[in-house]
Protein backbone atom coordinates (compact mmCIF):
# COMPACT_ATOMS: atom_id res chain seq x y z
CA UNK A 1 0.00 0.00 0.00
CA UNK A 2 1.55 3.49 -0.79
CA UNK A 3 0.59 6.45 1.66
CA UNK A 4 0.73 9.92 0.80
CA UNK A 5 -0.42 12.50 3.47
CA UNK A 6 -1.47 16.12 2.62
CA UNK A 7 -0.94 17.92 5.90
CA UNK A 8 0.67 20.43 8.43
CA UNK A 9 2.20 18.98 11.44
CA UNK A 10 2.10 21.37 13.40
CA UNK A 11 -1.90 20.95 12.75
CA UNK A 12 -3.54 18.74 15.14
CA UNK A 13 -5.59 16.86 13.25
CA UNK A 14 -2.62 16.22 10.98
CA UNK A 15 -0.12 14.93 13.85
CA UNK A 16 -2.83 12.37 14.58
CA UNK A 17 -2.06 10.60 11.10
CA UNK A 18 1.79 10.93 11.78
CA UNK A 19 1.39 9.39 15.24
CA UNK A 20 -0.35 6.32 13.69
CA UNK A 21 1.92 5.78 11.03
CA UNK A 22 4.66 5.73 13.31
CA UNK A 23 2.98 3.58 15.69
CA UNK A 24 2.45 0.93 12.72
CA UNK A 25 5.90 1.22 11.49
CA UNK A 26 4.21 2.06 7.58
CA UNK A 27 6.22 4.12 4.83
CA UNK A 28 4.59 7.06 3.70
CA UNK A 29 5.63 10.57 2.04
CA UNK A 30 4.35 13.75 3.83
CA UNK A 31 3.29 16.56 1.75
CA UNK A 32 3.51 19.78 2.94
CA UNK A 33 0.70 21.74 2.68
CA UNK A 34 -0.47 25.24 4.62
CA UNK A 35 -3.35 26.29 5.35
CA UNK A 36 -2.54 30.17 6.32
CA UNK A 37 -0.83 30.67 2.60
CA UNK A 38 -4.51 29.29 1.27
CA UNK A 39 -2.94 26.15 -0.59
CA UNK A 40 -5.73 24.20 0.61
CA UNK A 41 -8.05 26.33 -1.78
CA UNK A 42 -5.99 25.63 -4.79
CA UNK A 43 -8.35 23.76 -8.13
CA UNK A 44 -5.65 20.86 -7.50
CA UNK A 45 -6.34 20.69 -3.52
CA UNK A 46 -10.14 21.10 -4.15
CA UNK A 47 -10.28 18.14 -6.63
CA UNK A 48 -8.93 16.20 -3.83
CA UNK A 49 -11.20 17.29 -1.01
CA UNK A 50 -13.91 19.36 -2.17
CA UNK A 51 -14.10 20.63 1.45
CA UNK A 52 -10.57 22.29 1.09
CA UNK A 53 -9.02 20.99 4.24
CA UNK A 54 -5.81 18.53 5.35
CA UNK A 55 -5.38 16.21 6.28
CA UNK A 56 -5.81 14.31 2.91
CA UNK A 57 -4.56 11.26 2.53
CA UNK A 58 -4.00 9.34 -0.84
CA UNK A 59 -3.72 5.70 -1.16
CA UNK A 60 -2.24 3.82 -3.97
CA UNK A 61 -1.75 6.76 -6.51
CA UNK A 62 -5.74 6.52 -7.04
CA UNK A 63 -8.00 6.58 -3.68
CA UNK A 64 -8.54 9.57 -1.62
CA UNK A 65 -9.67 9.90 2.09
CA UNK A 66 -10.17 13.09 4.19
CA UNK A 67 -11.00 13.79 7.69
CA UNK A 68 -8.94 12.51 9.88
CA UNK A 69 -10.84 10.16 12.17
CA UNK A 70 -11.88 8.95 9.37
CA UNK A 71 -8.31 8.57 8.10
CA UNK A 72 -7.31 6.71 11.17
CA UNK A 73 -10.05 4.12 11.17
CA UNK A 74 -8.98 3.12 7.75
CA UNK A 75 -5.16 3.03 9.02
CA UNK A 76 -5.80 1.11 12.00
CA UNK A 77 -7.93 -1.57 10.80
CA UNK A 78 -6.27 -4.81 11.85
CA UNK A 79 -3.95 -3.72 13.76
CA UNK A 80 -3.78 -3.46 17.86
CA UNK A 81 -5.19 0.42 17.29
CA UNK A 82 -8.64 -0.45 17.09
CA UNK A 83 -10.45 -3.03 18.75
CA UNK A 84 -12.78 -5.20 16.57
CA UNK A 85 -15.44 -6.74 19.08
CA UNK A 86 -17.99 -4.29 18.38
CA UNK A 87 -19.18 -2.38 21.45
CA UNK A 88 -15.36 -1.60 22.03
CA UNK A 89 -14.97 -0.38 18.55
CA UNK A 90 -18.25 2.07 18.77
CA UNK A 91 -16.80 3.54 21.59
CA UNK A 92 -13.39 4.21 19.73
CA UNK A 93 -15.81 6.44 17.35
CA UNK A 94 -17.30 7.83 20.17
CA UNK A 95 -14.91 9.12 21.44
CA UNK A 96 -13.53 10.58 18.46
CA UNK A 97 -17.08 12.34 17.58
CA UNK A 98 -16.61 13.88 20.99
CA UNK A 99 -13.67 14.97 20.16
CA UNK A 100 -14.28 16.73 16.82
CA UNK A 101 -18.09 18.06 17.91
CA UNK A 102 -16.95 18.83 21.92
CA UNK A 103 -13.39 19.09 22.01
CA UNK A 104 -11.37 20.35 19.11
CA UNK A 105 -13.87 23.35 18.23
CA UNK A 106 -13.11 24.92 21.33
CA UNK A 107 -9.45 23.51 22.34
CA UNK A 108 -7.77 23.63 18.76
CA UNK A 109 -9.42 26.72 17.39
CA UNK A 110 -8.49 28.72 21.06
CA UNK A 111 -5.06 27.33 20.02
CA UNK A 112 -5.57 28.94 16.04
CA UNK A 113 -6.49 31.95 17.24
CA UNK A 114 -3.60 32.48 19.66
CA UNK A 115 -0.86 30.93 18.13
CA UNK A 116 -1.36 31.48 14.11
CA UNK A 117 -3.06 34.39 14.03
CA UNK A 118 -1.35 36.25 17.12
CA UNK A 119 -5.03 36.85 19.04
CA UNK A 120 -6.52 39.71 17.13
CA UNK A 121 -8.53 41.93 19.32
CA UNK A 122 -11.44 41.36 17.22
CA UNK A 123 -11.30 38.05 18.05
CA UNK A 124 -10.42 37.96 22.20
CA UNK A 125 -14.22 37.54 23.03
CA UNK A 126 -14.41 34.32 20.70
CA UNK A 127 -10.97 32.98 22.19
CA UNK A 128 -12.53 33.89 25.84
CA UNK A 129 -15.52 31.71 24.50
CA UNK A 130 -13.92 28.56 23.25
CA UNK A 131 -12.47 28.55 26.65
CA UNK A 132 -15.83 27.30 28.55
CA UNK A 133 -16.02 25.09 25.83
CA UNK A 134 -12.56 23.40 25.99
CA UNK A 135 -12.93 23.25 29.91
CA UNK A 136 -16.29 21.36 29.53
CA UNK A 137 -14.15 18.77 27.47
CA UNK A 138 -11.24 18.41 29.58
CA UNK A 139 -13.56 17.65 32.54
CA UNK A 140 -15.33 14.70 30.91
CA UNK A 141 -12.01 13.40 30.08
CA UNK A 142 -10.45 13.80 33.54
CA UNK A 143 -13.78 12.36 34.28
CA UNK A 144 -13.39 9.32 32.52
CA UNK A 145 -9.42 8.74 33.09
CA UNK A 146 -10.44 8.29 36.88
CA UNK A 147 -11.77 4.84 35.81
CA UNK A 148 -9.60 3.93 32.33
CA UNK A 149 -6.06 3.98 31.24
CA UNK A 150 -6.57 5.15 28.14
CA UNK A 151 -10.18 5.82 26.52
CA UNK A 152 -11.32 2.58 25.53
CA UNK A 153 -9.99 -0.17 28.00
CA UNK A 154 -6.10 -0.58 29.03
CA UNK A 155 -4.46 -0.41 25.28
CA UNK A 156 -3.65 2.98 23.53
CA UNK A 157 -6.67 2.95 20.46
CA UNK A 158 -7.05 5.93 17.83
CA UNK A 159 -9.15 7.08 20.31
CA UNK A 160 -6.40 8.61 22.38
CA UNK A 161 -4.66 9.46 19.52
CA UNK A 162 -7.82 12.07 18.53
CA UNK A 163 -7.62 13.64 21.56
CA UNK A 164 -3.79 13.47 22.48
CA UNK A 165 -3.16 15.69 19.27
CA UNK A 166 -5.00 19.10 20.21
CA UNK A 167 -4.68 18.19 24.31
CA UNK A 168 -0.73 18.06 24.42
CA UNK A 169 -0.73 21.68 23.20
CA UNK A 170 -3.47 22.96 24.85
CA UNK A 171 -1.27 25.57 27.02
CA UNK A 172 -0.57 27.18 23.17
CA UNK A 173 -3.64 28.31 23.53
CA UNK A 174 -4.28 29.43 26.88
CA UNK A 175 -5.69 26.16 28.65
CA UNK A 176 -4.09 25.09 32.03
CA UNK A 177 -3.95 21.73 32.91
CA UNK A 178 -3.30 21.90 36.56
CA UNK A 179 -6.85 21.09 37.38
CA UNK A 180 -7.07 17.90 35.74
CA UNK A 181 -4.33 15.11 36.60
CA UNK A 182 -5.76 12.21 35.05
CA UNK A 183 -5.44 14.17 32.08
CA UNK A 184 -1.65 14.72 32.68
CA UNK A 185 -0.91 11.25 33.75
CA UNK A 186 -2.62 10.13 30.64
CA UNK A 187 -0.43 12.74 28.29
CA UNK A 188 2.68 11.27 29.87
CA UNK A 189 1.41 7.55 29.35
CA UNK A 190 0.88 8.30 25.65
CA UNK A 191 4.00 9.94 25.16
CA UNK A 192 5.85 7.11 26.45
CA UNK A 193 4.52 4.61 24.09
CA UNK A 194 6.80 2.78 21.28
CA UNK A 195 7.23 4.85 18.35
CA UNK A 196 6.05 7.85 19.92
CA UNK A 197 7.35 11.10 17.81
CA UNK A 198 6.51 14.48 19.25
CA UNK A 199 4.66 17.46 17.15
CA UNK A 200 7.65 19.19 16.47
CA UNK A 201 11.46 17.39 16.04
CA UNK A 202 13.72 20.76 16.16
CA UNK B 1 -30.87 -7.36 22.05
CA UNK B 2 -32.51 -4.86 24.21
CA UNK B 3 -32.57 -1.48 23.08
CA UNK B 4 -33.29 1.61 24.54
CA UNK B 5 -33.21 5.06 23.02
CA UNK B 6 -33.04 8.41 24.96
CA UNK B 7 -33.84 11.29 22.62
CA UNK B 8 -35.96 13.67 21.07
CA UNK B 9 -37.13 13.12 17.96
CA UNK B 10 -36.86 16.86 16.94
CA UNK B 11 -33.70 16.69 17.38
CA UNK B 12 -31.62 15.30 14.31
CA UNK B 13 -29.13 13.89 15.54
CA UNK B 14 -31.70 11.66 17.47
CA UNK B 15 -34.20 11.08 14.75
CA UNK B 16 -30.72 9.63 12.77
CA UNK B 17 -31.46 6.21 15.12
CA UNK B 18 -34.60 6.09 15.03
CA UNK B 19 -34.45 6.10 11.64
CA UNK B 20 -32.16 3.44 11.18
CA UNK B 21 -34.09 1.03 13.69
CA UNK B 22 -36.79 1.86 11.31
CA UNK B 23 -34.95 1.10 8.48
CA UNK B 24 -33.47 -2.23 9.87
CA UNK B 25 -37.00 -2.95 11.56
CA UNK B 26 -35.29 -3.91 14.96
CA UNK B 27 -37.50 -2.91 18.06
CA UNK B 28 -36.88 -0.69 20.32
CA UNK B 29 -37.82 1.70 23.70
CA UNK B 30 -37.62 5.87 22.82
CA UNK B 31 -37.28 7.35 26.07
CA UNK B 32 -38.52 11.15 25.59
CA UNK B 33 -35.78 13.46 26.70
CA UNK B 34 -36.26 16.92 27.01
CA UNK B 35 -33.22 19.17 26.50
CA UNK B 36 -34.65 22.56 26.78
CA UNK B 37 -36.30 21.16 30.35
CA UNK B 38 -32.35 20.29 30.85
CA UNK B 39 -33.45 16.71 31.32
CA UNK B 40 -29.34 15.84 29.92
CA UNK B 41 -28.54 17.68 32.93
CA UNK B 42 -29.68 15.37 35.82
CA UNK B 43 -27.37 13.35 37.61
CA UNK B 44 -28.56 10.13 36.12
CA UNK B 45 -28.69 11.41 32.84
CA UNK B 46 -24.80 12.76 32.84
CA UNK B 47 -24.22 8.78 34.89
CA UNK B 48 -25.05 8.01 31.13
CA UNK B 49 -23.10 10.31 29.25
CA UNK B 50 -20.57 12.60 30.70
CA UNK B 51 -21.02 15.38 27.80
CA UNK B 52 -24.36 16.06 28.84
CA UNK B 53 -26.17 15.37 24.96
CA UNK B 54 -28.47 13.15 23.59
CA UNK B 55 -29.22 10.85 22.30
CA UNK B 56 -27.59 7.87 23.96
CA UNK B 57 -28.51 4.12 23.08
CA UNK B 58 -28.53 1.71 26.38
CA UNK B 59 -27.66 -1.95 25.29
CA UNK B 60 -28.72 -5.07 27.26
CA UNK B 61 -29.61 -3.15 30.61
CA UNK B 62 -26.21 -2.57 30.67
CA UNK B 63 -23.94 -0.87 27.85
CA UNK B 64 -24.39 2.82 27.12
CA UNK B 65 -23.11 4.11 23.74
CA UNK B 66 -23.39 8.38 23.03
CA UNK B 67 -22.49 10.23 20.01
CA UNK B 68 -24.78 9.91 17.08
CA UNK B 69 -22.79 8.56 14.55
CA UNK B 70 -21.12 6.22 16.82
CA UNK B 71 -24.61 4.95 17.60
CA UNK B 72 -25.58 4.20 13.99
CA UNK B 73 -21.77 2.47 13.26
CA UNK B 74 -22.78 0.31 16.20
CA UNK B 75 -26.24 -0.36 14.91
CA UNK B 76 -25.58 -1.28 11.13
CA UNK B 77 -22.17 -3.87 11.79
CA UNK B 78 -23.26 -6.60 9.53
CA UNK B 79 -26.16 -4.73 7.56
CA UNK B 80 -26.50 -3.48 3.75
CA UNK B 81 -26.19 0.28 5.78
CA UNK B 82 -22.59 -0.16 6.51
CA UNK B 83 -20.26 -1.73 3.72
CA UNK B 84 -17.53 -4.02 4.81
CA UNK B 85 -14.72 -3.42 2.15
CA UNK B 86 -12.27 -1.09 3.97
CA UNK B 87 -12.41 1.89 1.61
CA UNK B 88 -15.89 2.45 1.40
CA UNK B 89 -16.63 2.03 4.95
CA UNK B 90 -13.71 4.90 5.58
CA UNK B 91 -15.79 6.90 3.00
CA UNK B 92 -19.18 6.05 5.28
CA UNK B 93 -17.16 7.41 8.16
CA UNK B 94 -15.21 10.54 6.48
CA UNK B 95 -18.67 11.58 5.32
CA UNK B 96 -20.12 11.38 8.99
CA UNK B 97 -17.10 13.71 10.50
CA UNK B 98 -17.53 16.19 7.36
CA UNK B 99 -21.61 16.09 8.83
CA UNK B 100 -20.32 16.95 12.21
CA UNK B 101 -17.82 19.41 11.80
CA UNK B 102 -18.77 21.12 8.54
CA UNK B 103 -22.54 20.93 8.61
CA UNK B 104 -23.96 20.11 11.83
CA UNK B 105 -22.99 23.04 14.02
CA UNK B 106 -24.13 25.24 11.14
CA UNK B 107 -27.22 23.84 9.78
CA UNK B 108 -28.31 22.24 13.03
CA UNK B 109 -27.45 25.34 14.93
CA UNK B 110 -29.66 27.91 13.09
CA UNK B 111 -32.63 25.31 13.00
CA UNK B 112 -32.04 25.32 17.12
CA UNK B 113 -31.63 29.46 17.20
CA UNK B 114 -34.57 30.05 15.13
CA UNK B 115 -36.88 26.81 15.46
CA UNK B 116 -36.54 26.18 19.50
CA UNK B 117 -35.09 29.70 21.01
CA UNK B 118 -37.29 32.04 18.78
CA UNK B 119 -34.14 33.70 17.25
CA UNK B 120 -33.61 35.93 19.92
CA UNK B 121 -32.20 39.55 19.01
CA UNK B 122 -29.08 39.06 20.59
CA UNK B 123 -28.28 36.22 18.73
CA UNK B 124 -29.02 36.89 15.37
CA UNK B 125 -25.26 38.08 13.68
CA UNK B 126 -24.42 34.52 15.28
CA UNK B 127 -27.57 32.98 13.31
CA UNK B 128 -26.23 35.30 10.04
CA UNK B 129 -22.84 33.63 10.54
CA UNK B 130 -24.24 30.18 10.29
CA UNK B 131 -26.01 30.62 6.67
CA UNK B 132 -22.32 30.94 5.78
CA UNK B 133 -21.14 27.47 6.90
CA UNK B 134 -23.95 26.24 5.71
CA UNK B 135 -24.04 26.93 2.54
CA UNK B 136 -20.06 25.65 2.03
CA UNK B 137 -21.53 22.51 3.34
CA UNK B 138 -24.41 22.14 1.16
CA UNK B 139 -22.23 22.91 -1.83
CA UNK B 140 -19.57 20.03 -0.97
CA UNK B 141 -22.58 17.87 -0.61
CA UNK B 142 -24.44 18.98 -4.25
CA UNK B 143 -20.97 18.99 -6.13
CA UNK B 144 -20.67 15.18 -4.60
CA UNK B 145 -24.73 14.17 -5.46
CA UNK B 146 -24.13 15.52 -9.02
CA UNK B 147 -21.57 12.60 -9.61
CA UNK B 148 -22.68 9.90 -7.00
CA UNK B 149 -27.02 8.83 -5.91
CA UNK B 150 -26.02 8.37 -2.59
CA UNK B 151 -23.04 9.05 -0.26
CA UNK B 152 -20.85 6.16 -1.13
CA UNK B 153 -22.02 4.37 -3.87
CA UNK B 154 -26.07 3.76 -5.39
CA UNK B 155 -27.13 2.53 -1.53
CA UNK B 156 -28.36 4.40 1.24
CA UNK B 157 -26.00 4.12 4.19
CA UNK B 158 -25.60 5.19 7.36
CA UNK B 159 -23.36 8.47 5.72
CA UNK B 160 -26.79 9.53 4.23
CA UNK B 161 -28.60 8.93 7.19
CA UNK B 162 -26.56 11.28 8.88
CA UNK B 163 -26.62 13.74 6.49
CA UNK B 164 -30.36 13.24 5.84
CA UNK B 165 -31.13 14.26 9.52
CA UNK B 166 -30.78 18.35 9.27
CA UNK B 167 -30.94 18.77 5.90
CA UNK B 168 -33.62 17.67 5.34
CA UNK B 169 -35.12 20.09 8.28
CA UNK B 170 -32.62 23.06 6.36
CA UNK B 171 -35.29 25.56 5.50
CA UNK B 172 -36.51 25.58 9.42
CA UNK B 173 -32.87 27.22 9.80
CA UNK B 174 -33.48 29.50 7.16
CA UNK B 175 -31.97 27.93 4.46
CA UNK B 176 -33.10 27.61 0.77
CA UNK B 177 -31.89 24.69 -0.99
CA UNK B 178 -33.64 25.77 -4.26
CA UNK B 179 -29.59 26.16 -5.62
CA UNK B 180 -28.83 22.39 -5.06
CA UNK B 181 -31.30 20.01 -7.16
CA UNK B 182 -29.02 17.22 -6.47
CA UNK B 183 -29.43 17.39 -2.64
CA UNK B 184 -33.23 17.80 -3.55
CA UNK B 185 -33.20 14.86 -5.74
CA UNK B 186 -31.27 12.82 -2.90
CA UNK B 187 -33.76 13.86 0.14
CA UNK B 188 -36.78 12.42 -2.68
CA UNK B 189 -34.51 9.10 -2.75
CA UNK B 190 -34.21 9.10 0.41
CA UNK B 191 -37.56 9.80 1.59
CA UNK B 192 -38.82 7.02 -0.55
CA UNK B 193 -36.49 4.63 0.88
CA UNK B 194 -38.64 1.59 2.51
CA UNK B 195 -39.81 1.59 6.44
CA UNK B 196 -38.90 5.00 6.35
CA UNK B 197 -40.48 7.57 8.59
CA UNK B 198 -40.71 11.08 8.74
CA UNK B 199 -39.26 13.39 11.97
CA UNK B 200 -42.71 14.17 13.03
CA UNK B 201 -45.74 11.70 12.61
CA UNK B 202 -48.64 14.32 13.87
Amino acid sequence: MKLKVYGDILSGNCYKIKLLLEFLGLSYEWVPTNVLRAETHTDEFVAMNPNAKIPVLLIDDSKYLWESNAILNYLAEGSPFLPTEKYSKALVLQWQFFEQYSHEPYIAVARYLKLFLGLPAERVSEYEGKHEGGYKALAVMENHLKKSKFFVGEQLTIADISLYAYTHVADEGGFSLDAYPNVIRWLKDFAASKNYVPMRTS
